[in-house]
């Protein structure tokens, strides 16, 4: 029998590496729900809306790389473009399949469902182009080229890719098949010309910024490669958290401008020289607009070129750029001085309200080796940004898109990717945004711990509206979130505890570690404008802004 | 001091008789919830999330004519798409209002949290050209213009618009104001000769077909002014529902091709001649095409122009064109013969489990004079659309778009836009889509009597996909609603009960219309494939195809 093309498409994505695809039951994905069930190798993770089915595939991705999910079309796709927008924005491969309706009746024009009764069925294709890297309607016929190509795509630019596929195509047999060839090689030219330039900008004291692309193109050994042979000290960007190994020696701490360390801060800045990976220069990242970089001392590589002192190496591979940078002859002299982290000690009695300042540092002293932190927006992504993180751990997060309530379903996409420990750090606003996909969690198994900080309210928009932080849009409907873990868990046990003191948090803690299932611990915070320091800092400059 | 232009956006939304806008906070919007606070006649109802909104203020426009949400820039207005296209695909004019970064961040091109990362700050409102019949960018020299300009636009098209307002613009002092009027005068000429076509064809055997834009555009009392001078019976559609009383004396029942009533398909379709108002060909509508109407005897009135045999004559108002037909000199013999609805006799004795026979006929016993009926999609909608309605009642549905999900948050707009008593009708599938936005029905103090229908997954998915009934896919994780609704109700007292007998849920039908607050009553049907009659003869039907 001739493969098909939703055996076509799933053997292509099988051999990236994905052994479950996110999504939505419609009845114009039908057929590819068909054949994924019929198919070994790829496990369909149905999820409780569309939306959650974009942010899973996009935790999914960070831990594994690339992901892929399946709505219908219309009302699934449309509901999912939040989600696909954010991995986007986040240099995330997501391969987002939407089931269409069969090629006949698309040139009819008919008004079927979930149409906006007009007789087009390519608006939503169209409107898809805005936020992915490529968008195509595959039949039988370019399926061979065009599946190839788009997953190439969005490996190669780390961007989401959308495939729209009739129905009745996913059966078809598939026609000729190609292979989509990467040709990305470095100009050497360029590159020998990157490097003189960048040899004479090395010299005195040159530190390393690891920012967002690196994590997204996987250069964390080659940062630290190059990290070690320069022996200079290495700081994070917000972004780039989880792109060096906060327990290496060279490690100095998180970069934050004005709102961040200090002692971070005047290392960064004042150094002679900054080697910034993957750099990205967004709001978020430069702690609004605080950070105060030279770029006449830096030499910035991205995915594919260099920047010295301002001038533009344009066709060089990073992984090349990072090799070169190795062979300029420089190192630093002396020994790297570690400076301490924020929350290294623990503060706060076992009897005392539970705060920012006594939470933090309970959450860096469980952290263990490999953990996957997945953290949403709000104001833990300010407080976790500086935990100090064990090796191996790998940081889920959106600081640039910063849709609140993704980090549920990134957490399911975070433990379906990979066997390791999840912790969900989540707000309760943001928590209620997408609710329901722990129960998605529940049912198939996982085992993450869930901290949810009841803050009564949107308190990160309290902070960012410094001028009404008591409005009430502010304010959230009260929920019992004990109760309503019940709800969700008619699968599956849950360990759950409601903590107001450290001593509460500490039991919560030790109790979840040993437990065999979801663990959810609420942390219920009395003040509605506890927050970590860096955010206090942040809203002293918005005020005086 | 001079009006701005928030203050005058809300001023044009409270003429239309807007007094509620749905949305959710985000620090781009920050300006116009700011306004929205400190402004008289109009609340803000603030959702779980932006898709949940979108969908509240279809609900509410479903009952009130008109609608408006505001979101936040990127992250917020695209989780809403899928309903804002949905009120596209339905005919329902909702503005949408997205608050977008300040002019001089979008003129600087700036990498803010919220975008893409590649500074284009248009994006998002060009996504939206796609599924709105206006969209754009207002400040403070435009907004005198174009605000009003967008909201006649969604009135006269019955269609969603989409406005986006730059943060720092919304305290500006707005520019000139200008009203849009609009020039919506019939043809004489075409009026006449489509008249006089019209009468040729009405002899006989007339009926009427009351469809979809008889309710979206409110032609409801000239369709029943059209009916009595005439004297015909009256059919509706699956689309129309709603748009004729059907308690009225001429109401003859819901005309659905080869699947509804074989009484009223026989009337219908042998006919000498159709008046259909409304019309939409649309395959929900025609019962997959199983609808057998010979355009070559229908006069079909559409909002904007009539047809006549197929000849199709434009610029003719509906309004004018419905009291044109009445002075057509015919007059149809004798009275009309009323027929029997199909839930019309109660079935099912107290102990026996609840089954589709059963618990219909109970809903349609229930009913009370100027009821408001919220249906979500799925078997319910095809047999809530067989449950004959008491006068004045309104019938919130989704016939196009479908998605499911929609009626949680649309039983929260219906609430909110009059006081009236509010039904909602919903499967445990779609329920678990947007779950959390109960929470805020019950925090706002509305009332409305819920019914969740719990048949084991998405049973209208089991009729569709006719090969695989019981594809894992279909399953959906179990919930225990009863505590669910707990978690949810820490603000409100709700009436809960889980019912499996007949008796049971005349009692708990009894307790709910006593109860002052949410009653939430789920219906556990033990056969996934429990569906009422309709559905199960499109089974049939597609299973032949």
């Amino acid at each position: 029998m001739a493969k098909t093309v939703g055996e076509f498409l799933f053997d292509t994505l099988k051999e990236e590496g994905i052994t479950e695809i996110f999504g939505v039951p419609g009845d114009f994905n039908f057929s590819l729900l068909d054949t994924l069930e019929d198919y070994e190798g790829i496990d369909l993770i149905d999820n409780r809306n569309e939306l959650n089915a974009g942010y899973a595939a996009d935790g999914y991705a960070q831990v594994k790389g690339i992901a892929a999910m399946i709505t219908t079309f219309g009302v699934g796709e449309l509901s999912a473009s939040n989600a696909v927008a954010g991995a986007y924005s986040e240099n995330i491969p997501v391969i987002h399949i939407a089931g269409s309706p069969d090629l006949e009746t698309q040139e009819s024009g008919e008004n079927v469902h979930h149409t906006l009764m007009d007789g087009n069925f390519e608006v939503f294709r169209h409107m898809y182009e805005h936020i992915t890297a490529y968008a195509v309607k595959v039949t039988k016929d370019n399926a061979g080229f065009e599946i190839p190509k788009a997953v190439r795509i969005a490996k190669e630019k780390k961007k989401p890719v959308y495939i729209d596929i009739p129905i009745d195509q996913v059966t078809e047999p598939v026609g000729e098949m190609e292979t989509s060839e990467s040709e990305e090689k470095s100009d050497d030219k360029n590159l020998e010309s990157a490097l003189a330039h960048a040899k004479e900008r090395m010299k005195g004291d040159t530190v390393m910024l690891v920012d967002f692309n690196t994590l997204r193109y996987g250069l964390e050994p080659e940062v630290q490669s190059l990290a070690e042979a320069l022996n200079v000290p290495v700081a994070q960007m917000m972004q780039g958290k989880g792109g060096f190994n906060e327990q290496h020696p060279q490690y100095i701490g998180m970069y934050g401008g004005a709102f961040g360390d200090s002692e971070v801060q005047k290392i960064v800045e004042e150094a002679n020289c900054i080697i910034a990976v993957g750099m990205l220069w967004s709001d978020f990242n430069l702690a609004k607009y605080t950070a105060d970089l030279d770029t006449g001392k830096m030499i910035i590589i991205h995915p594919h070129s260099v920047e010295v002192a301002g001038e533009k190496y344009d066709g060089i591979q990073a992984t090349d750029a990072l090799e070169a940078l190795q062979k300029s002859g420089y190192r630093r002299e002396g020994e790297v001085e570690t400076l301490p982290s924020i929350y290294d000690d623990i503060a706060g009695g076992p009897e005392e309200e539970i705060a920012a300042e006594s939470y933090y540092p309970r959450f860096q002293r469980m952290l263990e080796k490999d953990d996957i932190l997945v953290v949403d927006t709000g104001t833990l992504s300010y407080g976790m940004s500086q935990v100090k993180l064990p090796e191996g751990a790998t940081f889920v997060s959106h600081g640039a898109w910063q849709s609140i309530g993704y980090g549920t379903p990134a957490a399911l996409g975070a433990s379906a990717a990979a066997d390791r420990r999840v912790l969900l750090f989540i707000g309760e606003g943001a928590f209620q945004f997408t609710a329901q996909e722990l129960s998605t969690i529940i049912d198939k198994g996982y085992q993450p711990i869930i901290f949810l900080l009841n803050n009564q309210g949107y308190t990160i928009e309290r902070y960012l509206n410094t001028e009404r932080p008591y409005a009430d849009y502010n304010d959230v409907p009260k929920w019992d979130y004990m109760t309503l873990i019940d709800g969700f868990s008619a699968a599956g046990e849950v360990f759950k505890a409601s903590v107001r003191t450290n001593g509460e948090l500490d039991e919560a803690i030790e109790k979840a570690e040993s437990f065999d299932g979801v663990s959810f611990i609420e942390l219920v915070v009395t003040d509605p404008m506890d927050a970590p320091l860096y955010l206090h800092k942040l809203r002293e400059y918005a005020k005086d802004d």
